[in-house]
């Protein structure tokens, strides 16, 4: 047979019955193709799985050969992160909107998946981020993050106070709303709004993006993947702060804890369409090619 | 008659011959309603003026009641300035892309403009700047601007040197590439691109805006439009610098050379149709309403 | 006698002790020159009042002709909203640390004082802001702002959806962390931190300043200050959101609030030496004047 | 005996005499401690050799097993551009002011020349970009360049449109100023104050900035070191454009002409004292360190 894949994984937007129409087009066409098809336990809660096999997340992560996640990039970044130990390829199917990361559009379903079956896509390996509290000589808590960690003052605090060390030495202390240490996935993200830079997905390399910084001077700061990041939350404050990792999980904080960021040794696995273009889906998303408005028309 | 205005000035982008067909439309609608129409010298020598009077822009300033400029905004810069001290009201006729001052659009002709010429329209005076050039005690040269003064490196500078004075007062010592002084009508136009916020029309404000700025901790200031700026070109340099206005004229620069930028005293009367709202036009140029892309999908 | 006033409030910074030496030092001046002290209430909590009057804010509002502040700028802010309906003028001494607002440094004291005592002081009148939530026709919570008032997310949200009308027209919807709405005199404070410009202190105008906004074309927006601006928090996240004024007062928000900001007609009495020099502090708390590091260097 | 390197170049600050006592104490120091000295003949036409060797570049590249380079951040862009290709290592001595590159301070000298001539140093490789001319089939002009590759407008011109290709692919096409292409080395030069990021110095990576886009949506973006940059400058306004490397050198442009970039192999080797710390040095030089004052106070 032509397929270079005989377990899907297929996974839908979390408390999204709207995925329905998408789950069974996918699915009937899987098994017409004669493959075994793993529905994800959270989206068979949501809809009628049909006669396809149900498996929680785990035994979909062990079993399946590829993974299909029909979402947003928000879908997609919860899947990656619960995928990336198993190392199953994942390609994601949008809802309408062009994702960055979920870049198959439905109307390319299922024509575009069965090219992808058949071996014609591009396989890009992204990094990821892994974040652990470390209290005393204990870690109380971590996740792994595609986007990005962030460290942030909670609910009325006015700011943080951040220690940053880059491999044992001391970058800066932050006096900021926060801190964004992203990925090059995630510089399309939160840590664009905060005034981060793109930085090409492939580059092995995350930003680090103060939010709302109070010296006029700091500026994001580009450093190699493989730095290891450690982040002490200043004194008497850090009840006042959290962690989160692409924003849907979030870590406690108490005084003195250390948040340690380090580039996670497996990849996620990300298929694209053959015709996957990172700089065309840039301009069409940011709005680059739509040209003569904007700043120019009394310049 | 109901017209409010009985002579009216028709003003064609400069240089480009394809503002006939709406020139045309415009002066035949104007004469068929009984009005005197006086045509810009200058596009009177790019189309036939078939049998439209022609006039030199003091004629066509001095007699007119109203005038119409056809083209972009860099046409109704023009012609704002070359108008202004006579006090014509002005309304701009784009060309197809709306403008933030040529608003009415080729499909609202000639309607839009009836309804102008009864009276249906919302005046709004903009300010514009007047910069002098100050060599000891003589004004060597000078100009106003609706949109903005600049000051900038030449060709192969680095940078400028410029000393920049309130009401006799040190503000800064810029070392930038250049400053923009500019109008609230110019805030969505070259100081946008360099980083300038927006101001209000209605503001009675200036913001200077410095390009390229050595020091980070360099933002753009707002102040009060009545403020005296004067700008010294610092020491041996000064022949490397230039002064535009509205980016369509230049003045020359000699080492010891100030420029005094002041608020002109005349504002510009700018007609717009009676349902013109400035934010609305803002949020379409500026791609405010235009959603769910950015940065927003993998966030 | 030669001084100007008769009664002083005196306002120690709040639950700080070590503004002992430097209100003693200042009653004592104060009573050696045969005025009336009254101190505050809360500051009498913290040090021995030795033998000075004691007031309440509200007395201390309604009898004094000048209010002494002991502390940073964010004394001098609490002290501002308590005493602005009073209309009594304020005067800022620091503690060895220069304040935009608390200018009067301690080794001026207590000549400095006795200049100010003397009508030696330059008076700049300060706009505020006053902010309310409403609910349904009720206004629930209202407070005073002389930085600003900030609309913003809470905890665990990632943003919020601000619907933002100006004088009753819709500017725009922001989808943010939160929104600036900030006074001149807040120009240097957390709105700077945000992006936005510098808004000279006497200008009549407020700047409203998105904080990591989703959309990459948005910028800080200036308007004039007397404009109504209403801000509605869309839908069911407003939970999720919360404003506070000067971050020092928290309002609670309910779905299908709005919060609606006006300039408090009555304004700050803000009083300066007489060598005060606003550019000066400008350049010295921004750091303008400290050449030549930063950028250029391998420029 | 313990010296590492026998024959030293020395090189003084371009047209300034003042480099004078500095050049005399370091030639001296070299010449008591036994070593071959061979000094630049720009540096020779300024000051008195004394005895020195005097040599030209290239005999100075071939000939010298270390640099010695006594001026600013500027003389060094200079020297490393003329020695990268000899592979000879370099050392920068400032005047008095810290620099990025020039980082030994004239009170270190001799001892912390000494210490690098005895072997204890750090060694750092820089990257340099090499940028190429290129018109029809051939090459017409081409530079090296260590902190960046300009491409801007001149002179009259209000913009520049580049389309700029990445291994061919298109990336986007600028309508702006102009456009930084920086490498690390050169992300605390130009392209800090057109608002890029900073790279750390050992990553491998190159940042495109554009100066004042007319398009809000432009963001910095960083892309791998080894992708070819081709930038082609659009249309009938290639006059109106130039191409400079580390401001120091100007490229002349045609219309049609095409600007390809690309990291040069040979990099720069660059010495710096043992307790050579980057972040500390990013942290004096931008006054990261430096904290209480800023934005904080009235916040």
């Amino acid at each position: 047979m032509a397929y270079l894949f005989n377990t899907i994984g297929l996974i839908g937007k979390y408390g999204d019955p709207s995925v329905e129409p998408m789950i069974t087009l996918i699915g009937d066409f899987l098994r017409r193709a004669g493959l075994r098809v793993l529905l994800d336990e959270a989206t068979a809660e949501l809809i009628p799985p049909r006669g396809l096999e149900v498996a929680n997340r785990r035994t979909l992560g062990r079993l399946s050969e590829l993974a299909i996640v029909v979402g947003g990039d928000g879908t997609l970044l919860a899947a990656a992160r619960a995928l990336v130990d198993f190392q199953v390829p994942i390609v994601g199917v949008n809802l309408g909107r062009l994702g960055f990361l979920a870049d198959v559009s439905p109307d390319e379903i299922p024509r575009g998946l069965d090219e992808i079956l058949r071996g014609r896509f591009r396989e890009e390996e992204r990094s990821l981020l892994h974040a652990e509290v470390r209290r005393g000589n204990a870690v109380v808590s971590q996740a792994d993050a595609l986007n990005d960690v962030v460290v942030h003052k909670r609910d009325v605090a006015r700011m943080v106070e951040l220690e940053t060390f880059l491999d044992g030495r001391l970058l800066n202390t932050y006096r900021a709303d926060g801190l964004i240490i992203s990925t090059p996935t995630g510089s399309t993200a939160y840590a664009l709004s905060g005034g981060g830079p793109l930085l090409h997905p492939l580059l092995e390399a995350v930003v680090l993006v103060p939010i709302c910084p109070h010296t006029l001077t700091h500026r994001p700061i580009v450093v190699a993947a493989d730095a290891e990041i450690e982040i002490v939350v200043a004194g008497h404050k850090a009840t006042h702060a959290q962690v989160t990792c692409d924003g849907q999980i979030s870590l406690a904080l108490e005084t003195g804890d250390r948040i340690v960021i380090r580039k996670k040794r497996r990849k996620l696995r990300l298929l694209h369409p053959n015709d996957h273009d990172y700089f065309e889906l840039l301009r069409a998303k940011l709005r680059w090619g739509v040209s003569p408005e904007g700043t120019d028309s009394n310049r």
